[in-house]
């Protein structure tokens, strides 16, 4: 029997974002022992930061204590489209990267398997498996925050679909001729729900002489601006953030409409900065506006809810992708 | 060994719409043999249309020279939702039914296994099955007709989600605070592209005022207009009813791009009426649309297309289902 305190059995999941690395280890049981952070510095290109996730990565294990002789595999969700086979971020924006060959890299410097997936199906997965214990069958995950991602679960699997990139849920066009989004089309869902979508909002309304309790306590650049800001201005009576507020979620609630009518999932679960700040303040028009969108008999026993996980998401999906490629 | 033609090897297909009935019977390698076709009279109620499925599947079979006997399975296509598992039609708006037990009654009258689904999953069923032989892994059905109807074929099954109302996807808004929809919300893709939707604009704009080869032909009420006739005002040179139908064709294209964006199919295929009547004129601005409206790289491959079914997609999909179901 082999000695237990040698056995590869922990998983590293990484979270690859445009300006935060975030690296958590994980037991067998896909419980979170350490997290480790550094910044991502994509100005330093592809092999800059590659070096940084690793750096992050050791760090992580040294902080559970361990060494990398204890980790079975590493998993990374990015931001951007990914070529799961390969490992290759085929592109991601916030980054700048173009055919990036994540996993080779990765693996020659840390000398372990490496699994790469988009960061939204990355979350989904980890909401999944960890925080519903795998329970629901066809599952949405909606995550707002610079930008929207999303995953889908479909028959108890994540779903990617033909080129690995199912679930750009952020490019469903809900409003036609509505605000430009960054895609370069406009009215798409992103472009109307998004962290971004609201504070440009907000950062026009003020250049048009909008007063908002935001200007008194950032300043008239509104420069840090930051989710919780938001809610610490609704908490402080500011009707106009609060109705900025509103209006995403409506939108947000009128994207899950659309989903819940096109997939038919049980359960639809948001996340992300944007949620994990203002689900109070969300979440009940959402759901009410979701319902008022889904078609007649659609509805019924679909559970819409905000994750727990946080920030805490893409590493867990991560960590829970390693374990599922690695078996 | 048994007497082959005394074999049940035979499969009956039954597209149930609002205003006629149609019957298909197929051999076993699912070629169609003889179609029978009777009005659906909905006004005479659930069991009077039910007694005339009956009667079209009947005379179906004995216009194949073939009895009851012969037949394995009778699969529907039904125009609403469908409780899969008991073939109870939950609701058909064209039919005014509710909670009605189609699969049981049916099976009382005609002593064999039936089998309900929605028509427009059956109709991808078809096309997915018998047109493009099985090969899709992942394919989204569009039926343009009156209504909108769809059908998802993923990991190469039928998928129809949780309570099996996936594939609603007339219903899903493009265009929030757009025209009003039959469901009662604003915007739907069905208020945009359908029939119905192409022609209250045309009706609409005739009313303020608006010259068309369709007022010559069909008289100012522009009654009993049909989808062949904006193919023919458009072959006439009517530059009006050319725009509204490439304005429905955009419509679709838009439609497209945030169905490939969510779900990243390998086939997009296009049916129903409007399709069967406008191809010609509609798939080149459809394709151009929804390739502006993907995502980068998420189009790659994709091919979207006509059904070359027509008029048969329905039955040819529901005896795949009584095929599949009966198995």
């Amino acid at each position: 029997m082999p000695d237990p305190s040698k056995e590869r059995d922990h998983f590293v999941g990484v979270d690859l974002g445009g300006t935060k690395i975030l690296a958590g280890v994980f037991d067998r049981k896909l419980k979170c022992l350490e997290r480790a952070k550094v910044a991502t510095k994509p100005e330093r290109g592809p092999d800059g930061v590659i070096e940084r996730i690793a750096r992050c990565v050791r760090e992580a294990v040294d902080d559970s204590d361990l060494t990398l002789e204890r980790v079975k595999a590493v998993g990374i969700g990015a931001p951007g489209a990914v070529k799961h086979e390969t490992g290759e971020v085929i592109f991601a924006p916030n980054l700048d990267w173009h055919d990036v060959p994540l996993r080779k890299e990765l693996e020659k410097q840390l000398g372990l398997p490496v699994y790469v997936e988009n960061d939204g199906n990355v979350c989904a997965l980890g909401v999944h498996e960890v925080e519903l214990e795998g329970k629901p069958r066809n599952l949405v995950g909606i995550f707002l925050g610079t930008g929207v991602g999303g995953g889908l679960i479909l028959n108890g699997r994540l779903f990617t679909g033909f080129n690995g990139t199912a679930a750009e849920i952020g490019h469903m066009v809900i409003e036609v001729g509505g605000p430009k989004c960054g895609c370069g089309n406009k009215g798409c869902f992103e472009a109307l729900a998004s962290r971004s979508a609201i504070f440009r909002r907000i950062r026009d309304a003020v250049r048009d002489g909008q007063k908002t309790w935001l200007v008194e306590k950032l300043g008239p650049d509104l420069t840090d601006m930051r989710s919780g800001d938001l809610r610490k201005a609704i908490r402080n009576g500011d009707k106009f953030v609060e109705q900025v507020v509103e209006s995403a979620a409506e939108y947000t609630g009128i994207a899950i409409g659309n989903l819940i009518n096109i997939l038919n999932p049980d359960t639809v679960v948001l996340g992300g900065g944007v949620i994990d700040q203002l689900a109070d303040d969300m979440m009940a028009v959402i759901t009410e506006t979701a319902k008022d969108y889904a078609m007649d008999g659609t509805f019924k026993g679909i559970q819409i809810i905000a994750s727990k996980l946080g920030d805490d998401a893409g590493i867990t999906g991560a960590a829970v992708l390693a374990n599922q490629e690695s078996k």
